[in-house]
């Protein structure tokens, strides 16, 4: 299954999605989950592998069973409707998987959009979300721009603060075109994916990408705990702010739990919203493709920075990588193939097969 | 009026708010405006002096007549509803001054709000928004989460370009507490209005806060022209997609139009979202505001950067400040008192008294 020519870690070994997500829903299914359920949840993290964040991916795995048996993460939730209005729906998840839920609520926000022009879908007590451009390109396929938003614990430094005060909260926004726009970023200067992955690596970090533990900027990757915020108060604003539109307005409050350190605010908890906006009840969302196209036309026409090399869209680097795994296979890093190896044994799950 | 103790401009006059607004909406009911609207103007761009916003204060009082005249701006707008769903409105704005055109639109979405839930109203080919704070905080007031955008023409640089290509985007978010929380920044590193306080001092501009006009980085202000999207690809992902969801859905392109130098891409115009949630409708409002306490309390109980000084919330130097200068009065620089004076000779409007 392996191509020679794939760019990325040419000593890993590669598998193709069809092969991880039948795994993954697998290992989720022999932890407890419907089958129905299971397979959202590796469809969702094989996705994020596809599209080359590969920290939203299969190495999340060990550590959704980890939640699942620490009781964190519920492999049979009762998904409820706790409020409802004609726009809107406050879903209680239950502690689903991340993906279950938001699947939901992205699936009652269009629908409720289709009735109503607008549609509000609040995601109460759910867990790791994944990688929410997965939900906003699912809305913008059912002809709609979206708006994903997740909630969590303090992880990001609040502008001002010598300590973490708010959460990495991305925002996805997604609308169709010839091909999709899908804006997926953290409101931190840098995700704790990548600042685990230099962790890894041993790399210096760039200055005002993180804090100590003691709440020092540092360029040591192995001293970095604490990323900060994008932009300074822009972004730990921007994350204080979906903390309250979310969790608070969910009744589920993350960050002052946490940072009082009560014991839900220990445990591992998020909560989502998904808000999805019918193009086809303004206008012609033939227009609307077009003008996308139009205005991604433009954008590219401008005069190129050098050091840049192009001038790309919010989604198409992913788009490409998207494009070239599916051809050429999901590159696994030997530590990640490791642990899912070890947990298919514990588990007695067959591991797939690889390139190597 | 003027108060010794005021800290900013010593020797600029002052003026109080009320005075500012009986001018400001005098000067507007001469430009042709209807009384009730030119006072909802003075009463935005007032407000924006109140807390301290001074580029979207009464120094924009010129710039709105000329537009008027240029008949770019409507004085006498015929406001329409183009669509309307359950839970949302497509506002034709008619290139109403923007004040007039988002407060429509933020009292429609709230209205909205309180039968669906959950209330857009997009609000078409309005002209200079002003401080989105008013209008995500007017809704915050009457018990509403609310998150306002505005789309203009390109003025900051895309991201991997070496030429403006999306616009600076405001994004404003509040929400109700004891003292409700106000986010309102750009999408840009620094805002137009910053990049002109600057040209204006001559003082050099930091690295990364702008281009020339070669679409060179540069930290000399009156050399600076573009100034860069906040944190990259963020800032410029973010302004693209406010565009696709507001001008795009609104059927009223901005930035395809500048870019390829259509005639309409020549004219000063913008279009606005207004969102509201009515908590009301999600649980206990009384609990929602103890929650938003708790967090700021939470967060401003974290060890406080040395460098910082104190951890503020978002909106929090605007109200002191506008306490200060509800009491003290408002600082006009000399150049804008000059340049109100030199137009209410021409329109005929008195000068307003100010300290000196």
């Amino acid at each position: 299954m392996r191509n020679p020519q794939a760019p990325a870690a040419p000593t890993a070994p590669t598998a193709s999605a069809t092969t991880l997500k039948g795994f993954a829903a697998h290992v989720f299914a022999c932890a407890g989950m419907p089958e129905a359920d299971a397979a959202v949840v590796a469809d969702v993290l094989v996705w994020a592998n596809l599209r080359g964040v590969d920290t939203h991916g299969i190495m999340r795995i060990p550590r959704y069973v980890d939640l699942i048996e620490a009781g964190d993460m519920n492999a049979k939730p009762a998904i409820t409707i706790r409020t409802e209005t004609p726009a809107s729906l406050l879903i209680e998840a239950d502690r689903a998987a991340g993906p279950v839920a938001m699947m939901r609520g992205t699936t009652a926000a269009v629908r409720k959009a289709r009735d109503a022009g607008v549609g509000l879908a609040l995601v109460r007590a759910t867990t790791h979300a994944g990688a929410l451009g997965y939900y906003t390109l699912a809305a913008a396929r059912e002809g709609m721009a979206a708006i994903a938003l997740a909630a969590s614990w303090p992880n990001v430094a609040y502008h001002g603060a010598r300590a973490a005060g708010v959460s990495t909260s991305p925002i996805s926004i997604a609308v169709p075109g010839t091909e999709p726009v899908v804006l997926d970023m953290a409101t931190s200067v840098v995700s704790m994916g990548k600042l685990n992955q230099a962790k890894r690596t041993g790399e210096p970090i760039p200055e005002g990408w993180a804090l100590d533990k003691d709440g020092k900027p540092t360029t040591d990757p192995r001293a970095a705990q604490i990323p900060l915020p994008m932009a300074g108060p822009k972004g730990s604003g921007l994350s204080l702010m979906i903390e309250c539109i979310t969790s608070l307005i969910a009744a589920n409050p993350l960050l002052a739990e946490s940072l009082e350190g009560t014991a839900e605010g220990r445990r591992h908890r998020q909560n989502g919203f998904v808000m999805a906006i019918d193009l086809a009840r303004f206008g012609d969302p033939e227009s609307f493709r077009r003008e996308v196209d139009r205005l991604v036309k433009a954008l590219k026409s401008l005069p190129v920075d050098p050091e840049a090399g192009e001038i790309l869209m919010p989604g198409e680097r992913g788009r490409r990588t998207f494009e070239r795994r599916s051809r050429d296979g999901i590159p696994i890093p030997h530590a990640v193939y490791g642990e899912l190896h070890a947990l298919a044994n514990r588990l007695g799950v067959a591991m797939f097969p690889s390139s190597r």
